[in-house]
Order: C-alpha cells, then structure tokens, then sequence
C-alpha cells in the first residue's frame, strides 16, 4: 500500500459556518478524507491575528464549527480534526521559518497586501497579521502537507509556504520539509442572499448551516431576484438572479428548474412561489445537518473528546516534524 | 518573607564568552543571584535571527556558553540556567504578543534600526530578526521577570515589552503580565584590545574567558597603548591607554598602578614592561575560570544534566504564565 498523500485544511473560527463554506469546502472534504489522509485545523490562532480582541468568542466559535464539520459529516475516523492553538510545534517552527523570509518579500505578499486594505488596518496591522503567511507554512509544513485546498486568490500563500521548504532544505541540507500543491476546488463561489459576490458573516448575507427553519424562511423571503420583475406576470431575468442561482446548486431536479426557468424568463411566474421552492429544498438540506449538529450539541463532552484526541494525533505528527527540523538545524541537546 | 524580585538575562551564544561580557553583565549576575530570583537563558532561537546559517554552531556555542557560566561561578543552584529553544512557551507567548504590536511599531524601534543598519542586511531583513522585540518580551514576561540588566542602548527594547504587557492587561483585563524595569550596571564597557570602544568577537579584539596563558600573552603584547609613545624614555599618555584601562578594571594594587601611570606619563617606563604586569594580572584572573571551565568540561553529561534541571524549572514557570495567559483570553479548551 502506498502513503496516502496528507492534506491540511481548515477554518478561521471567526462565526458559525454558513451554506458558501459548504459549497467551497466541506463537500470537498466529506469527499476527500475517502482518499486522503486529512487533517482539518481549527485555525483559532490564526483567527485572532485579526480577532485579538475578541478571543472569548475565538474560543467559543471553534467549538460551534467544530459541531459544523462534525454535522457536515467530517469524520473524526477519517478526517483528524484539531485545534491550531493547542499545538505549540506550530509557533515554534514559525520561529524558524521567520528567519527564512525577508521583512520585504512578507510584506510584498499578494494576498496578505489586499486583505491589509480589504481590513481597513490603516497604518495599525498588527505584526502578527503580517505574519500569518509564514504561520501558514509552519501549518501546513508541520503535518507534511502535500495538497491544500485553496482558492486562486490563496496561491500567494502556498508560493510563501514553499519559498520556506525550498529555503530550509537547501540551507539545513536535507530533504524534511514537503512542497505543497494547492488543489484548487472545482465549484465555484456561492454568492450571499444580497446577491453579492461572497457569502460571508461581515456582509450579513449568510445562511448558516446552523439556521432554523424560520431562519431559512426568513432569509429567503429577503432574497435578491430580478429586481426589474415588479408583477408576476412580467419576465423574470435568470441571470443574477440568486434564487436560481441556489436552485442550480442544491435542486437536484434539474428538469424541473429548466421548466421553473422558461416560465420565469416567459412571465407568469412569481418570486415568491419560487422562493417557497428554495426554502423547501434548502430546509430539506440543512434539516439533516441542523439535527446532527443538535445531536452532537447535546453531548459536549463527547465533542471536546473528539477533539482531544484528534488534537493529540495531530500534535505527535507535529512534534515528529520539529524533531526533524531541529536535528536538520543541529539544534537537538537532551 | 516577601517574593524575590525575578531577574531575566541571558546571552546570545554567537561564541565563547569574553572579558568584555565578565565586566559588563557576568560578573554582576554572580552578585545578583544572591539576592533575586535569577533566570539565565541561552538565547540560542534569538541568536538564529541573524545566525540562521550557523545553527550547528549556535548549537555548540550555547555549550561552551553554559561552560562559561558555570566557571564564573553562576551557581545553578541560585540560578536557574536555561535553553531559549527548549521552551516551546516563549514562541507560543510570542504569537499571541505579535497581534498586539504594529508593523510600524517594531520597525521603528531604535534599537532593531540601528542593529539593521549595523549588521548590513540591506533589502534582505530576516522576519524573525525584526520579529525579536517581541520574542524578547515573550523572553521576559514568561517567567514574569520584573528586572532586566540591560545596556543603556537596550531601554527601547524594555520599553516595547512593557507597551505589549499594558496592552495584554488592558485587552484582557487582567494583571497576568508584569512589567520590567531595565538594570543598567554601573560598570562601563571595556574597551577591544585594539582601543575599539567595544570588545566584540567579530571585531577580533576579544580576549575569551577560556583563553590559555598563551593567547592572553600574544593579545596583551599586540594590545593598543599610546602610538606616539615610541621610545622608553619618551613620557608617554594614559588617557585612551588600553593597557591602563585593563590595569584599572582588573589590578587590585590601586596604588601601585597610580606610581605605574605617574613614572609612565613621566617617560622612562616601557610598554613591554607594563604589558608583562597586565598579562600577569590577566592571567591570574582568568586562570581559575579557565581550570573551573576545564574541569566542567571534563564532565559534558554534568553540564547537561545542569542545562536540563534549569530548563525543566524554567519550563514549569513558563507553562504556568501562558496558561494564565490563556485562560484571560479564554482560550482553554480542554
């Protein structure tokens, strides 16, 4: 039997995840830890490069996406789930790997340049912000990651992750550290009720994987149509137009949609028996999920073992890296 | 009876120790170990910020600091003697440390600019060296030291520990942090055998506090004494005169060196004559340190054994201060 190739991904705990998170990632991962060998991180320390202030909710949001991927069907027996702060390889290797990369060449970082205006930082980043690409590497690198799920605007990171690798081996003349692809993910974004290009909690157009039925109602009801189709018997516009837009993604019958869809772009069809479709299929959706989520909600206990024991594997994967990494460096005395 | 102040101090082991370092800070920590909880670290990860070519050999200079340590007679038995890169605490603190300081603010410490500007980086500033004002508040605030003996040109470097320790307390309403007063020794620095106001390994004017009777021989003789004193007769100065200045800092005869220095200004007084007196004052100086250090050294698994109970104490302290640290951002999870 061949090793299996490692994957690391995860998620910066800054809320509870929503139905885009779904679509970009945890479908991919319910998939991928049949193949893979997967470790899934709960990026806590990470998400307080830009959340410091608001560490007690850090805490209390890794435990909610926790109860997600647990709900989504990320498997504690396939997948290792973890928590990024109870591995304190992880900053150490940072420590390394920061001697490795130029103040400039971080601060030149693509991704990390916009998120610092997309942020509004001013002339306040935080230190640590600027340093989360080097972090990364240390992330990634601890568990050998070799694939990384990521979106293209991510691939300046994994560049700056394998910049280290290369760097360290060459320096350290050894073959410890593994370059990483990224596996760029094949669906694209789901967009926010608003319409607007991304779901995500700052925009507050977000239907979370955790919302009730009324909630689902709620938001779909709210949703961004065609705003040109005042009355029902005028032609409705398909094109961005996001109740069809969900329809696409989570409708499965798409003959029926077709069908939905010539007599929206016809006239006659009106937003809200459209919209009454939507909620039934999305309710139909996340209803397994919301319950699962209960499920394991009621036996938090059960949840912190789950995640013990996945922080505990994750940890001696880790350690044996940084052993590796001090013997490579001669840096090993008791 | 009331706590103990807590001292932190500690070398970057880029080499052998000198006289340089016994005059400007060990010779006061043999002092100060009596009357404060005194902690001596390694700093062997901060020494990789601008050595992270030449780990092997932070490596080895880490041991032959301890040995230096060891044979001046701070006591591990008053001290606690540790290994920077053995406690994982201190790149954990400095993690959460780093989001609490601005880009901008570190790269304006005066300290860090003028070393940039020394150690000639150019474009190329590594990271983790700009990074180190905060891996050294990290340093202090792990073991809550609370005095810190220091250089006049390190009080920006107190200063920056105390900004993140008001700003963590304030962020997480807390007093888990403690501030540090800088310990600015009375003692003047002593001068290079070459009259260079620094005695420094890599300015090659250093005499070491292993140096055999030879070498302490072949340095005094070549050492800087007045350039226009040229014959024996001829009067000769005192002011910027190596020679004197050794003789003041280490001949205890005060009187016998006041005769030394009139006869000398008079003329008639030869350097050689002068020097043979300072190689004898050296060399009784050193040579119980160097048989001290040889008789460490005789005993590698003895130092260790010392280096691994110091670092295990100091570990215990350390792990204690992040768990603190943790617990005010309330970030425990299991």
């Amino acid at each position: 039997m061949t090793k299996k190739e490692i994957i690391l991904t995860g998620d910066r705990p800054t809320g509870p995840l929503h139905l885009g998170h779904y679509v970009g990632s945890l479908a991919n991962r319910v998939k991928l830890q049949n193949e893979y060998d997967q470790f899934v991180m709960l990026a806590d320390l990470q998400a307080l490069t830009d959340h410091y202030e608001q560490s007690k909710q850090v805490h209390d949001n890794t435990l909610q996406v926790a109860l997600d991927y647990l709900a989504v069907g990320i498997d504690p027996n396939k997948s290792t789930i973890f928590i990024q702060s109870m591995i304190p390889e992880i900053p150490e290797l940072t420590a390394y790997y920061m001697n490795l990369v130029t103040l400039n060449r971080v601060t030149r970082n693509p991704t990390v340049k916009t998120e610092i205006k997309q942020k509004k930082f001013g002339e306040s980043v935080p230190f640590g912000f600027v340093a989360y690409p080097i972090s990364q590497a240390a992330d990634i690198t601890a568990f050998k990651g070799s694939l990384v799920p990521v979106g293209e605007d991510q691939l300046p990171m994994i560049e700056q992750t394998n910049e280290i690798v290369r760097s360290f081996n060459r320096i350290y003349n050894c073959n410890v550290l593994v370059e990483a692809k990224a596996l760029i993910p094949k669906v694209s974004r789901l967009v926010g009720t608003d319409g607007k290009a991304k779901m995500s909690k700052s925009l507050g157009n977000a239907i979370y994987l955790s919302d009730s039925a009324d909630e689902i109602k709620k938001k779909v009801m709210n949703m961004f149509t065609d705003p040109d189709h005042i009355r029902v018997e005028d032609p409705g516009k398909i094109e961005g137009n996001t109740v069809f837009m969900y329809l696409d993604v989570f409708d499965s019958d798409v003959q029926e949609i077709q069908k939905l869809k010539d007599h929206y772009q016809k006239g006659g069809l009106g937003d809200v028996k459209l919209k009454q479709r939507l909620i039934q299929v999305l309710d139909d959706f996340i209803r397994p999920i919301r319950e699962r989520r209960e499920e394991f909600a009621k036996d938090p206990q059960e949840v912190m073992n789950i995640l013990k024991k996945g922080t505990i594997t994750a940890q001696a994967v880790a350690a044996q890296t940084l052993q590796e990494v001090k013997q490579a460096m001669g840096l090993i005395y008791f």
